[in-house]
């Protein structure tokens, strides 16, 4: 067996036992660097009351923690489905190399969860998405954002 | 001053105070219930080395903890700039009646963050995205979201 292989039969074990012992929805995902397990992860949403607690989300953060960066440069992915719009934005800020993926965000919703819907409604216009959306105080807040331009000590990321 | 305009003054107040404390980018949020500030949130990316650990999504960990639940219905979000991909994905899966922002992608864009490239991004087809993404062992995942889908006791969400 590959390699590659045999790190997401990790990951799709972790879906596995999440899902048998309660903690969430059928997902696993592990970090890789170098050829060695980095971080682990499988959905807790449900468990720890976090929505956000998605396996790639939970890796992530298990990885940045072991790694003591923010930054997952030459690691990959490695996950039990497709991620969701809210897990491929954070993989794209945490910036790894390559993303290995099992089930599509078709099998997702066929299970009943919403990546498919979700993937549909973050493209639109703010005014066409299903939440509504309001601009508010944008002087006020643009200000701080000046602020960080021309802030000399910041940690840029 | 409109109440509206009192809870993204404070979301602009945490933008400031986080970067201020050099705990990460300027951006805050909070997050309201029936006319009360249920969580709050500033950026930690940088301070906690997690990549995940953006305003919005700091904000509606702490008002799920608080709320002791994973659905965050009824409540508004009160955020500093506009939801980043990652962020609105959090969003969705949180289920609030709506958003406010203040900032927008392009404000964020202007001082070196790359929320509007990953707008780009996430629409993508799988193969022209920057981050290379690979299929594999769906067969084996496809077991346990089967598993999922017959489970008598699942938590849906």
């Amino acid at each position: 067996m590959e390699i590659a292989n045999v790190f997401m039969q990790r990951a799709i074990e972790l879906s596995k036992l999440g899902m048998q012992g309660g903690k969430g929805g059928p997902f696993g995902c592990v970090i890789v660097k170098d050829g060695k397990i980095v971080g682990e992860g499988y959905n807790q949403v449900t468990s720890n009351n976090d929505p956000t607690a998605h396996a790639e989300i939970t890796a992530i953060r298990d990885a940045c923690k072991k790694l003591q960066t923010f930054q997952l440069d030459g690691c990959e992915i490695y996950t039990s489905c497709e991620p969701c719009p809210m897990c491929l934005g954070a993989i794209y800020w945490a910036r790894p190399d390559k993303i290995y993926f099992a089930n599509t965000r078709e099998d997702a919703q066929s299970i009943g969860f919403d990546d498919s819907f979700i993937y549909d409604e973050i493209p639109l216009a703010i005014t066409a998405r299903k939440i509504p959306m309001e601009q508010l105080n944008r002087d006020a807040a643009k200000l701080v954002f000046d602020e960080w331009n021309n802030k000399t000590d910041k940690i840029e990321y």
